[in-house]
């Protein structure tokens, strides 16, 4: 059971792409070799597992649709239907989508990083490694204790649900039906006993799988959004030290050397400037555009710089790289978002439609709750965790929006009044970028943040409150 | 029936406006020599047209005055009437406003070209040709099939009304009516066999005429927002590699002669920029203003420049009239957008004008569907019919706002940071103007994007929710 | 009755304040000498209007509360009062803000022009006072032929309301009442001769006044929004030429003496940059601190500046005053435009508080129109007059915002990749600048703008539309 | 009684930060030496503050649920609760969050001065503690008011109220209730003679103490925003002269001497510039990160600056430190507002949640005001009450944005024409920075502005309007 090393995100996402491949999705790639059989094993897996979802589907759907005499019941049984709706359709979504998902996790392999600045490029990696897992396992004991709690409640209280008879429309009687987590209209007969065990355990594992494949893309979603926020966390806590290195370049600074160490300040990286092995250096730490690279090279060879700090040729040399690491990580990070929107953005969209009618069904619901009994319990619940649902997304696409937008302060933050007229010049230009905040839209229709959050929750407090009054 | 060569847009879109012009549109203007007797025809023609328009137009308007009893049958065919106001209002409004269609039209002509993006230019002129001639198929072929549909539709069912007599109000007698398509108060009596067969046949061409003056004009305008977003596209394109030339001029660059060939990478476009013919490079792509070229000419001479890489006065000189043709295009784009605004802008705000009190009305029809029948059937169509065409141009007015704003990345996207002082100001004004994207908006009341769709829709769902629930 | 010669915009809108100052309001300024015996009798007639004014609204506040028996009652008589309330407020916020009046008026009192952009700014002041006079003699002539028709309108029809015996609650009668153009609880009794025709002139001259200080003030602020919109056109039109004159400081221009005429190409004003009384030049357009003006020549004299263009030393000073004299016009734009803001800014709020209850109301009324009748006149008039007087100012709030936010496009217009590194800072703050466009407030509550008129005509129909569907 | 001299905004807001220690909060830092036994026995003091809160809030609670039979009792008593709850909330919010609170006061306490703008920073700061000491007394003195007018109204009119037999559920009966401030469920029986007294003390100690900890902690937000609005105010006003100043350096002023005298004119403080202690002055005014200021001094000495205006070094020095001492005190103000977010977010969000309920209801509640008597004066009572207190952080968050913006304003005001290209980048960063507004955001979903306590408003319009037409 020895993990494949696998560069970049692959790596640190691991355990949920994992998880995901357990869960029978259908992400045929990051097999270590010989890649033939387990491939094979797989696809069969995942259509078993796609054709049970499909099916318990259709008969609850057919449930809906066939077995609901009253509005009432139609709504109860259309909730449970919506809810499921989301497992359903982002299983499906990521078959289709997997390209996307694989673009969004290959983003970060190439993170080759900068000598100076690698101790804050591992410092948030690690945290965003260990916010993701964090994340993962709360959502996951979440949805589990979902499951628990719903497989429990369907044993409490009486069995029983108004049956209208068809030939007597004006008289209702109460039939007695299995205790089954939902209902559905299956093609047997659920209440014969060893159907009904089998039919009780096919309904577990559907609303475990259903919970879990929507769960886990929502996860890796919040995941993708953690790992752009904290680079750009990383990215404004390098801003500071490398206004300082510019303004070294022409100005004279007491005690500069110290300057390269400036940014490892707390840790006990020893002293990377003064490294002899130049080659190794542009090897590891450029974007491997060498032309440009010689462009600098060249530029300050020929300059005949007066540099009034005495720094060697390396150090200048570094200094300038380090310009062009910030520009070339935050345009990655620019990028990184896109992918990010392309592969999650319509499951979002699709996501906030079917959550607007659930929800919207729920305030009609929550409207005829007449004291604390079961029905109360069940719409509260549903309420709940949708909400939560939303929110989680939403407060991720909330921090990407601030972390992005808060660069423009970081950038102000520095001693820009120090620097050098091109590193102003720099300062201005990423001032004009951060102008516009970067966030992950749903299909262009809207933009995952609190503001979302709070106009869901208005509209739904509101809708609510027009229906209390309107009884 | 050769294709007159008319420059620029005309060329472009010739099958449009042929089209315009044969569905008996007021365009007088595009015809080859000799032209009086032609137009002279085509007034005739466009004025038969109007008066046949507006005529039946008449006739619809009285029935819904004249012969609308009960609220249900003021709505529904108040519906009818506001469907076809769309064609109607739309060729009024093309007839008053042919100058700024001209206008449009024409700020493509002088779309000259700068010899190193001359293949980007030409690749995404065919790209906007071919998406243009895409959607007037799309287009064309859900018209006619909106008006097959529409005729088979009325031989489906029972062809009776219910009428109250004045004298008597509380009884209702169904009357037998005619087989038409939509109700209408004649002069005439079109129960009559032949004038049954007119009437039917009137009917036929004034709903097909109606549906494609409405949709081609909408063509139109999204055609139109095409061409503007692939010369978004274009100018997106070619900012790396003028990046790249411009970092040239006072840097080192190795093998810098190859960059000249950069933008033409994938073609086979021999080297142009060691022509000889220097005159004709002046002429051809510099935007006439010759007092300004020389300028930079001389400045560029007195300034004995020291150019590191070698480059001919020549190439140096293309290079600076690279970021004059940048700058000028985009310039021409946004004036381009702004003409498309002021042709188009007035008949968005009385489409959507007219779109509103229809969702709305439909809105309430669709409150009384009581199954899947004839009504239901009418009441989604027109419903799809109406969103889909709001959504049309809704989308590319969306496309156009997203394009111009990610010119802004695009910029921030070059290798910003090697170009000069010159190069980087540039990027920076480029940016600011950029803050504001380009969009076309409806006579100044509203702006044509997804998210006047989204609202649009979310109204609608609202209100019919509201009214579901007061029901 | 000879006009007075007073600077800057007191001349240019003398008909307004002449009119504001005949109907009574509290402007007791811009008299010409001697000023003591004029300004005691006008003051005089400022407070028999004032009474005359209260006196009347206090009788028509009294009978909505004493007279108005049912809530129908009720409400048509509080559109009444509300649709003078207009009046009466503004003539009352006038008289306790003439000084912000004041003020408004003199912003332009300094109005230096600069040599060479003196054409286009005698034009556009020109374009500005025929603009203002037409809207004065629209509204003037819409103010008359309301007062008018409402005056008409009191003979037609019977001329009974229904009166509710305290007594008897349950029974109606109908009582004669005297043919006022609307009802009120005066202290004498007007069915009276003599007192019927005194209180009917009363009435008419009341409704006269009210509607014309209500509609005068809204003339003046859109004057001031029309001044601020030609001067902004004003400054856009010289950006052009400005950049041309810079562009010639520092690179060789052929005919570069030319350009010197080139702003006031299309008029006949001989060459002006040749002028040999230069002291008379740095007099009449320099906005006076001397001391800057000293620096800028004696930075160039210091300088031994290589001009390429051979331009004298008094062509280069004009040259560097033009920058000058732009950005001091356009900050004196922004300084002026929140001048007008403080003036009516507080009377805007109340404007919109107001007509937002009348809108509701009269929505509520429209829903009880039956037919085309009196009833249906009085509720559209009331209707289209108070969307009317909303619509005149939002229009004009927004020309101001789309002149203000353009200027941004007419910076990036301009020939600026050719311009001096000066001359291209310049353009980024003055575009920087241009990100927030001018506008004015109401009280920081809402900006007048169509967006305004929108959302205010949205709400009404949205309200009328629910009003609807509840019957 | 003696004052502790603390630095910065400890001292001057010493005032609220003992009477937030009086009335019982958890602030148990600023004590002078010995600490100790102050320390101590304030912990008690607030252990008891918090439990007699908590309570009686208790009893309410209790009341609410237990003896509250109709709807409307139901609203009327979940009203008073609310009412209350804004204190009970803020106290025990503050309780957990001193370490925020503290940190924000802390944030002012490095406010050193620069010898050129120090008269205009102590001006400012004056203003702010006259500001605050009035919003002080003005809200203090409307809080005692409160209290007193509610104590007063206890015993006006009848004292009973409806009471539902739960046997006889049709029958009301009229029990005498006993003359209490509000009804709550006791342990005891409140009708008894010395219980009465002691409940009805116990009920006045809490209605004061949970109004004056509510408005105190709104007191000390406003306060906070008045401070940073004054040093907006400051840093806007000494834009001029340090523009000017900057313009100085690089060309011939007249009187350049007198600059230095420029930001301090209307004062009667003695030149400083000239001072030889410059010793004293890197001390004094520099922030304290002595590498940049020798950078700076190097910088210059190695310059062999050319200065036109033959300023000493030290005045070179004192110019260039001025504008280092414009970007430090923008940038704390930056980082003091989000300090005041920090620590005041949370507790808005919980008020405005608080108070969109409480509203909700009084609009409910308005609708059943039948005429001027008890009922209509506690709702609209109510209604005034809530709206203000909204207003009173709305208007001071709102002037913390209209300053914070009105900065770029400033920025473009000064004569940046004249001024050097180092200046002009200045101007440029500072704009750029600007361009988003300084505010207070309830934890980040909403914003503290006019806007929201606009869209407050016509929410409860809105509905009040649409309960109202429904009845």
């Amino acid at each position: 059971m020895q993990k494949v090393k696998k560069p970049g995100l692959v790596t640190d996402l691991w355990p949920h792409i994992r998880l995901m491949r357990m869960s029978g999705m259908w992400i045929l790639e990051f097999y270590e070799e010989p890649v033939g059989m387990k491939r094979f094993l797989h696809i069969i897996y995942a259509m078993c597992t796609t054709f049970l979802l499909l099916f318990q589907y259709g008969f609850l759907l057919a449930y809906v649709i066939i077995d609901s005499f009253t509005g009432d019941q139609m709504a109860s049984t259309t909730i449970t239907l919506l809810f499921f709706t989301h497992g359903v359709t982002k299983y499906i979504y990521l078959a289709f989508r997997t390209k996307y998902f694989y673009r969004a996790l290959r983003a970060w392999n190439m993170m080759n990083s900068h000598p100076l600045f690698a101790e804050s490029n591992a410092r948030h990696r690690t945290t965003s490694l260990m916010r993701t897992r964090k994340l993962l396992v709360i959502i996951g004991i979440g949805t589990l204790a979902t499951v628990f709690c719903w497989a429990s409640v369907t044993f409490v209280g009486d069995s029983v649900r108004p049956y209208h008879d068809p030939l007597n429309p004006n008289e209702t009687v109460l039939i007695e039906v299995p205790r089954l987590m939902f209902g559905a209209h299956y093609i047997w007969d659920p209440n014969d006993g060893m159907a009904y065990v089998f039919t009780f355990l096919y309904q577990l594992y559907w609303v475990l799988l259903t919970l879990v494949h929507c769960n886990l893309l929502d996860v890796i979603f919040c995941s993708f959004a953690i790992f752009a926020c904290e680079q750009l966390k990383h990215l404004k806590e390098i801003m500071r030290p490398l206004m300082e290195l510019s303004a070294a370049l022409d100005s004279v600074v007491p005690n500069a050397g110290n300057l390269f160490r400036v940014s490892s300040a707390d840790s006990n990286i020893p002293l990377i400037a003064n490294q002899e092995d130049d080659v190794d250096m542009r090897g590891s730490f450029l974007y491997s555009n060498s032309p440009d690279y010689n462009g600098y090279e060249s530029r300050i060879l020929n300059r005949q710089s007066f540099n009034p700090n005495g720094l060697t040729k390396k150090q200048e040399l570094m200094v300038r790289s380090a310009i062009k690491y910030w520009v070339e990580r935050h345009k990655h990070v620019v990028k990184y978002v896109t992918n990010i929107g392309d592969f999650y953005g319509t499951a979002l969209l699709l996501h906030m439609l079917t959550s607007t009618v659930t929800l919207t069904l729920l305030a009609y619901q929550a409207t005829k709750i007449d004291g604390f009994n079961l029905f109360a319990v069940y719409v509260i619940s549903y309420l709940f965790y949708s909400l939560t649902q939303v929110f989680v997304f939403c407060i991720h696409g909330n921090e990407l929006i601030e972390e992005s937008s808060s660069v423009m302060e970081a950038a102000y933050s520095c001693h820009w009044y120090d620097g050098s007229e091109e590193a102003k010049t720099f300062i201005q230009i990423v001032c004009q970028q951060c102008q516009k905040s970067l966030s992950v839209s749903g299909a262009k229709f809207f933009t995952v943040s609190l503001d979302l959050f709070a106009s869901v929750l208005g509209a739904v407090v509101t809708y609510f409150m027009v229906l209390i009054q309107l009884k």
